[in-house]
């Protein structure tokens, strides 16, 4: 039994990580921290935990980087959900102090320190790029076997990096011109208000952000397109705020070589993802995020206009499970040499 | 380990069984039956399934009371999702078989049997009446225990008894003039696509149904109410559907007797709800359906007008969760002598 | 043609009234003024604009109260939508200017200089007490006629006066014990983000707030309901966030005097409501928020629950429309002697 | 004035065609006709309308095309929301009875008699192809002038079309390879309710469906745009079904030409749209479906991702306005040489 805590209880990722761990037969919550609440007991901050016994009165702490020693006594493993740079900074200290270090933010997913400082800024740990791993079991399980330094990948990321991967690995598509259309529910945002997520102003439309390459995650799915591709490439990514709590849509459009066909492409989908937690679906059965709201399985899908050869590569995801807690839970699973499903929900809660 | 059935798996009560049986360590889910899907996989009909291992494959099998005696060779419980007297006759056959029955329609809750049949029409096997327990833990634990036929309790009766029970019990409130206002999420009517029930007619609307005494639940209500109060009383029992897809948040409306004030309510309820899945919030703090979602946790909470000695009597709950299959799993747990919460989801999906 | 000012055009209710305004045959657009957005073009505050010639292109003002005299060269009329307090500095400074008033905000509905200074503090223009009326053709029509300084009632006010008022003049229900139950949908909370309409937090959630006398309205509600029923009552009053935009269903319940009927409360109700913009429904006919969704109609109904002699009036308006800017249209009409409807629409958008 | 008649008004397209017609100053509407709710009162059946003078009252006809002679006696001109076929039938018979006819199904919308044979099946008024007049006055005004036979455009079709055409007509784009990325409302789907559709499968999901050439919509589409392009082209058309009641927001994607710019795309498309009822939003301004809810106009604008060449033109309409009913009432208006918005929102209702 590992005892964990989580440095930034008070947010999304942090309060579905307080629902996962809670039931994780090997992990045990032993601390919550959150910088503004400190001093609150959890469930009056997460108020799903109000009257869980062992998690609701859990006392949340501050928590300072210098301090890591001292964590290091009371927990085995630290999920970090904290803005970048601060949890680069807390998670060198951790990781420094022997904890095990599971990072949610975007701190550790580059691999080029140029790309990262570029997007974010300048790195407070940069040393840590060549040890920290990309915390997706089903495309890096063996870098996983006992990583220490995990970083999990970004919501919009894994819902269309699982379904492109097998097809640049598979060599089925062209690797330039790949344009992916996403929709993310509005608590891709966090859990800060603001005009955009205000309900009267968010329940009823639909609309594209960050659009034309100004979205940061730009930078991690071309990274891990391109690992899978072979060789660099760019693509168009539109994000887009949906009329709803969780879930991530997904889809990719992709030149389909000649004499390639859609079964091809789930065949190779099926063949990558014969271990982990990507579904892929039938031919004819197109994803849905209500399917795997709540779950830490992702559902990927194929379709192919023949008129103009053009694959449709789609995938659904809950962004705070699969897209976030979720996933970190599955690559420490796969880290610690446990199965990837272990104490997560497989079946999503449907309706 | 119980093998499981649940017959009716393709509903709403059926699937969110199945999200509870996959993740409980004394149950394993051996059968599920489904009337109209009979024939198909259960993930073709319960999406959140899909590519589950052991669980999106098993076949939707037809169900017959008349192999009750077969059935009973593979399964120790069956869950029963059926509409009312389809169900009592089911619930019958398999008790008469030796399956332990726990049925999730209104066909076992009432203790009259008049008040049944002026309710829902002709019982099938009133024989039975005497021998189902109404399946509210915190309100019937003695004689739960060993229970080899249980009732689930209706939605809405579980979220207005559990905050009214203790106050009754306790002699807090007058008897009569007690009022009812519910409102449920959408998924409280069922799986059957319907006009009041098409989003673009009740995504953005709140409207009342059934009111004035119409609706079914109220004799279940009055029950319950009538048995706390130690005699017969009505109430004015009005649901609501609400733009949203689970949750029911009750508030009744009673008069507070003189000399009685809010912290007796919640003192008469921590008592009461010492045991079980019920948590009552504190002093200001009112309840909120999404606090509750996905949990087996009931929330109660009160407040005093005391200009004009009127209590709010507040509950919150998941009505597909504790207002249905988690309650059926936690009266279960109690009838097999395991920990109320064994299994079930304590810390609700947030948000 | 009168030329309109709107003074706080960035809320809610400001970006009503444009819409409102902008067909109305008889008020033309002149003014439009904005604290915080004063400088941008109306079409980048209310983007519902954008495009519209002659609308979104006009620049919104800063508005200073001594300035009301070169206003009042400009405009006829002038819609205030300012917090309280600001909201009576302006509309004094604008109505000794000359300029006809209509305030959205609480400043004039209240009679008593006492109840509004305990429940909003001082008042900075007491001396218009007497001159503002209550801006409700249905109940204060004559009154109306000609007035130059309008007090727009509340949105939950609206709701529930208009269904109880009737039964109370007609003397059909007790005026003791009456308890309002009113949910609300989230456009009601202004254009201000909060983590309560966060949508993550907003959008799947039903819950009270302000409850037992603590929510602001439960004076309006009771001064006006005093009026109908010729004595000072009080009232229980409980208003709940929905998960929608716009919509308010209030259900309030009362007991029906002995040899009183469900029908007469319908007849007293077409009875008063046989001038304005009140439908009454028939029997068996319950309100639906959805019904009157960007209308300036109220919907009202009613039931009796024979068995405890307990009648439901409810009300079901849009809150920022009969709820706020087109009941200040409305009783703009009247006072200006034109037809309760014109320039308003009264088929509602449905879906 | 014009007698309107509404030929299947129950339905939604029907309903927001009352909403509009009420208000229009030309347009007085007759008769209302319904094939199912025929014998009913418009209230029972369009609840918007409840209470409303002169409208609610209306009773819901029969309409049999063999009587277009005798309907033809009163009213000047029919809006039809029939089935296709159904509605070519009678918009026939209507307009040899010298009857405007204004169809909102599909079946005068395509210019080839195969592509509709194809696409739907017989078309039982083939010598009208020629007659009818593709609705979008903004692409087809000259043609609309004095027409007696008008298609109204498609929804998804509306949303992508205006976007793109002022790109293809200018030159700027490749004219293959195009991508779009649609995402409406629930109420695009009509008022049959449907497992799709039923709320709590519908609320908080978002899914493709008739991917990959299968909707039908693409004919149209690519029939406007080959319009446009001076040649054949085909394109990619996603459908997706998003979790509210109304709006479109198509995303095309298309491969900017060299030395074409951003800028290059709003001039174009402001210099198409100078007439008509379409915003081309400024540098910067991303649509947002909720921007046009409820109004007459669509918003477009564009964006380009450099380090690609591929330009996002982007739309948002209102489904059951610009891209139904309204837009088929500012097609009546061009016809009678009235203005565009005559009688139309052009303020969206926001929020």
């Amino acid at each position: 039994m590992l005892r964990a805590a989580i440095i930034g209880a008070a947010g999304y990722t942090g309060s579905e990580l307080v629902r996962l761990i809670h039931r994780h037969p090997e992990l045990s919550l032993a601390v919550v921290a959150a910088r503004d609440n400190a001093g609150k007991r959890l469930e009056q901050v997460v108020p799903s935990t109000r009257g869980v016994k062992g998690i609701g009165e859990l006392m949340l702490e501050p928590f300072d980087p210098e301090q890591a020693n001292a964590l290091a006594k009371r927990v085995d493993v630290a999920f970090l959900g904290l803005p970048h740079a601060a949890s680069a900074k807390a998670g060198k200290a951790l990781y420094d102090a022997g904890v095990r270090v599971v990072d949610l933010s975007a701190d550790f997913r580059l691999k080029s320190r140029e790309a990262y400082e570029k997007t974010y800024g300048p790195h407070p740990a940069p040393e840590l790029f060549e040890v920290a791993i990309y915390g997706m079991p089903e495309l890096h399980r063996e870098e996983l076997k006992g990583a220490r330094l995990i970083a999990a990948p970004g919501c919009y990321p894994t819902s269309c990096i699982l379904p492109l991967a097998p097809l640049l690995r598979a060599g089925l598509i062209a690797k330039d011109g790949i344009i992916i259309d996403s929709k993310s529910g509005v608590s891709g945002a966090g859990r800060s208000p603001g005009p955009a997520y205000h309900l009267p102003e968010a329940a009823e439309g639909i609309r594209p952000y960050k659009v034309a390459g100004a979205h940061r995650h730009t930078v991690e799915i071309e990274q891990e397109l391109s690992l899978a591709a072979g060789e660099t490439l760019n693509v168009v990514f539109t994000p887009q705020l949906a009329p709803m709590t969780r879930g991530i849509l997904s889809i990719a459009y992709a030149r389909l070589l000649p004499g390639k066909t859609e079964d091809d492409c789930r065949a190779a989908a099926r063949e990558l993802y014969r271990e982990g937690l990507v579904t892929v679906l039938d031919q004819g059965v197109l994803p849905d995020t209500l399917w795997v709201r709540g779950s830490a399985r992702a559902h990927v899908g194929y379709a192919v206009d023949t008129r103009v050869s053009t694959v449709l590569a789609m995938g659904a995801i809950d962004n705070l499970a699969k897209g976030a807690s979720a996933q970190a839970i599955q690559a420490l699973n796969v880290a610690m040499g446990w199965p990837d499903a272990l104490g997560l929900p497989e079946v999503a809660m449907f309706p």
